[in-house]
């Protein structure tokens, strides 16, 4: 395995601006935090999600881990048990925390997390205003990469957020505002597009994460494209044709899951007389000209078959998203791909523990493109891999149909 | 079934002592919440305990729902939603909230059910206080079930916060001077115990639950119960003896049990180099001379059949309970007996929902006598009945052995 | 721990009656089997279940074992993997097979394991021929246990294959003329008996388990049982009256039970625009006036409430049984007691691996009295301790309902 | 979706060729099954394996349901139960049996099945002997299916049986002569492929599955695929470097399993003293020079990974397979690929129940490629495309390694 740092694009070295950044994006996830109270930022509604103060601990063990522990100079770990207790997944750096248990840390409490979080701060900063490393390329994408890594965070905090205060009985509103996707376009229609030997993956000297890379060839049949997300009017027909109790347009293992989880509609709808949805700002009416959202892969695929269509592969998407006009790819729903999320052709994880962030989930889970309007502005590129198991749907997550030729 | 008044023996009509003890008795809940962030009265480690926010609020529903709602004129809920929130398992009254879930319960705030005490207990006074109630034998017989099931709850909230602060890797110290068994007497000796038809079951005009009646008649042959109780020395004897290694001592059941669980000591004991207990006041080395506690039925029992002994019956404890002398029969922990939890002859539970207090849990579960370091002080009698199916260890309970003659 | 002639009731010596015992109830275990194929005999439908190959084998194992093995000059086992693949639970004697995999045997074959029956019984019939044994108690003694173990099989070989064949969608027939519970009695009416202080426990020469010693005095207070067992018409009303929709009816532990198995009648009732019910003459109709039998303790606990009654304890029914004219104390069904499944007082198992018969299981099982059509003539006692947990339902198993007075 | 003949390749009539080969395919499954008792093929040793009666009856079945009662005049079904019985997974046919419970069915016994066998070959050799049919090419076609189908099912027979012998302790031999996989090559090297824009899937009149269409182009980089196979000596290295307990040579996914299920070696290796193999030879000294066996996904990814190296993807394989000099392609073990089994671009399911053979299953599962010494010769073919999920591993599957240049 490479170094990081022939991994990576090169970054310019480190300035004002990176300096401006970190204050920005650190600041982001406090801002998302503030409508809660303590209580809400310590439960944890299952295994899948983490509790709110969790990630404001991680993402802040990150920058701990990665920048001030191998920068800084007589290094000392703010507190020694964060270190393990903050940890996620990364076996390369040490004991972990039980993932399911994180709900049961009332300590520390969440006063001594935004404590942590002020003095890595000011200790980043420190590192950051100091000469010595601002020609460091490998400084400069390390940061850069913490940001990129609390980002994703937010839009976590914010998707199980929603699924903690789901389970609550009283359906509590966390804002008013909240953000929600916007409205789909009024009449979808098909974008041919034509294929050959095409090229995907990250090119430029952006930011990038290692499993974006190398930017490849790969060959394409041609094929269509909906100009449209699905709206929650089309899927609401689905389920009313009676989408969940026939077998005929599930995958095997997605029938079986819906049957025995008594499934009939997606997870956050809700029927009481009229269509109901959970969301940020409540309990709402179903908004049928909303895209819908909140889709497992399971379900995203019978719709589709059910549709007379199918999901679009990842380089599908990719390679057209670079192209042809297409609304809403960005910025209002993740939109599942048929592609199982697998190395790229010649790609290699980086070395050492950043090596654990993405190769070693490549089984098992399936590639969503685009991004939600849960996803930070500058988070969002074409040739983005988000990716969750086949059963997940507490994401906001959605469909964009595609068809062959 | 009887009515209340039948079932339950007559107090003296409300009057300010009653009204006095309806203070203390409350306030002894806030007081045990009191060095606890909100953060730690949210959380909930395992389905069988609960938070202490939800027993904050519980004990206020058994108020609100057994007194204000009978007596109150023009009775309206504090909120509607916490009817369905806070009823534990009263099939009786309505909806319940999954068991499961209730650390979820972020909302409301642990503010918002303090507000919720406030306004029961100044209702709750208010009623005290009212001529028109003075007179009615049931309107006090209900505050006294309430403040003794508020009572039952305090001692839960000191187990569930202690197994709640044990799950935590940083150990936390609840009170530097909280509660813990004193020390076991000296030298254990053998008490002789006369038998023939003695009487058990609950006498006289004080407070008792429905399970503590009808006083009857039963048959004990003569045996001997031990004076003091088993110490955290005895059984580490047995713990060094391999006693965890041998099936020969224990039910097969249990042994299946701490086969699957992978159990080889009691709940708080963990070695490191030394042999250490997690407590309320953090984590402490094993004191030798203190009683053993947190003990499961199975390896109470084990432990009996290893030393040569066996648990006594309830009735044997209750009867050498009233004429022998032996020490910390109360305010250690509680102490195993080997009766199953099962109605006395004659046994009927009260008319309506709270007839769901104790009769319908009469399965599989093992009876504990005596009280604990936990019990509030004017909780313990003779005659009373704890209950604890017998994998549960998370209760401060132990062992005082018995033998036959 | 005492030895075994200690423990148990003294024997005549062997002698030709014990041989020609000996000779039928090991031919009545083949009788069982006669009607099965070879595949019949291997499967199992649960763990809790045995193959009826297994059956035929473990009860040869308890003779090789506690025989053979002791009393055989030369002794050599007829395969040594048997030793180890037909122990059920007895730690004392070495190794087990697990349990849930007992129908992946399909090695030994059942030719294979009916010559180990045939080797083994000639080799217990030489040593019960032979002179030397002729006075020793203890082996005349193992023998009749022996004996009284393998017709406790007899019973499971058959409730053991109803449940197999009840799994089967085309209802096999096991036998066109099969045992099944006689018709109920006409008019229940109530037996008043008088308590006092009482005997139970086995008395005089004759074998009984350990579990049913030392013959003990109990006190009872005045009682009533029913002359009659509870018929399928009986409970028939209580399953469409909503028994199995009211919680108010069941043990809180019960209730939960039926509603996570989706059970609302007994366990081989099925409704199809008539009630019919599995036996082991196939699908029949639900014969109304007969017992009702596999119920659950948790469903005849249940219905006794919904009639205005209780279960008896098991020492009122013994008591009983041994003075009041009640009709089909035995031969129908076993009759479920609200009992525990505990040492009576003074207890003693058996030295040596014959003392994990019994006392090892007195945990959350419940005692059933009498016998069922399903038990063999010389089997049944007014001693008698069957048990099983709360939960067991495959067992001919029915209801005496009693009441105080 | 398609009519069945526009979707598979055209055979010629059905003539004397066709109705010898469906004798000799038929006979085969019997001659599987001849060294076994009705007893061996009875039994299920887990949800994912059925019995060898089953995959009897339902080979059978398919020929029933896809044959005779489509091309018969005046079909009746051979038994009407049979029909839900023996159907496996077709949701379009009607009822099924709980996967789970097949080793339950003791009933039919096996020689009623073989006469269900007799019963509906007879009748097939008599539309393949009937003029009327001889012309019609949907009718060959789906017969060769049928046959194929059967195919499939010898394999599932061999790695059925292995795994169900395997659990019993007596570790029964199937046949002194089993087959097993050849000695692999002694010295592999690295054979280097060239990319560029290449063509997969069937090609020809030959039979395939309908998931191996439409041929299609893909892209690939140039890359090196190993000459050999792995040998158990490769991976007996892999096992004792301490391969099981290095988590950085796992994905996350299969780290956790092996870790929650206590993996340290492939399925059926065993240490005692020395390294055994379960075989259906019986337990078997480990052959070091053959190829290692009984891989999962993860196993042979976590291999590939410590060796330095990859798996191929399936384009990557097949492509070499169809032009390159590689060893043991064919014949020796199932060939794990990185790729996850998805849908050819343009791939549609053959119309009706049918259409359920395959494209339902293509999720979380792992394509295979080459063939094992288990399968029946006529059925590997170099597109061929077999499938599993990543914990599968009592199937005959090892690994040749791949890397990129």
């Amino acid at each position: 395995m490479n170094s990081l740092s022939d991994r990576l694009p090169t970054f310019a070295p480190a300035d004002a601006a990176l300096s401006r950044r970190f204050q920005r994006v650190r600041a982001h996830s406090l801002a998302i935090a503030a409508p809660l109270s303590a209580e809400d930022c310590c439960a944890q509604s299952m295994p899948d999600a983490s509790p709110i103060k969790w990630h404001l601990a991680h993402t802040t063990w990150f920058f701990e881990t990665f920048i001030l522990e191998r920068f800084e100079v007589n290094f000392t770990a703010h507190h020694p048990a964060f270190r393990m207790l903050f940890n996620s997944y990364y076996n390369g750096v040490g004991a972990k925390h039980t993932r399911a248990q994180r709900g049961l840390l009332t300590r520390p409490a969440l006063d001594q997390v935004l404590a942590y979080r002020q003095d890595v701060d000011a200790r980043v900063t420190a590192l950051l205003n100091s000469p010595a490393h601002v020609l460091d390329a490998t400084f400069s994408e390390l940061i850069g990469l913490g940001l990129q890594h609390e980002q994703q965070h937010q839009e976590l905090m914010l998707t199980d957020l929603q699924h903690l205060l789901s389970m609550n009985p009283l359906a509590p509103v966390y804002a008013p505002d909240a953000v929600r996707p916007t409205f789909a376009g009024a009449a979808p229609s098909w974008q041919s597009v034509a294929g050959g030997v095409v090229e995907i993956g990250h090119v430029g000297k952006g930011f990038c994460f290692d499993n974006e890379l190398p930017r490849h060839r790969t060959f394409l049949e041609n094929y269509e494209l909906a100009t449209e997300l699905v709206s929650n009017a089309d899927y609401l027909r689905f389920v009313e044709a009676g989408g969940y109790t026939d077998p005929s347009w599930w995958l095997s293992e997605g029938w079986d899951w819906i049957k025995s989880h008594s499934l009939s509609h997606p997870l956050y709808w809700q029927y009481d007389a009229v269509w109901m949805a959970f969301t940020l700002r409540g309990m709402q009416p179903l908004d049928l000209q909303r895209a819908v959202t909140h889709l497992s892969y399971f379900e995203a695929d019978a719709y589709a078959r059910w549709a007379g269509a199918r999901l679009p592969t990842e380089a599908e998407w990719e390679h057209a998203a670079g192209s042809a006009v297409l609304a809403d790819l960005f910025g209002v729903c993740w939109q599942w791909t048929s592609s199982s999320y697998a190395p790229y052709p010649g790609y290699q994880p980086v070395a050492g523990a950043l090596g654990e962030y993405n190769g070693k989930f490549m089984v098992n889970q399936y590639v969503l493109r685009g991004s939600s309007c849960f996803t930070p502005d500058e988070h969002a590129r074409v040739s983005y891999r988000n990716f969750f198991p086949a059963t997940a749907r507490w994401q906001c997550s959605g469909v964009r149909l595609a068809r062959s030729v």
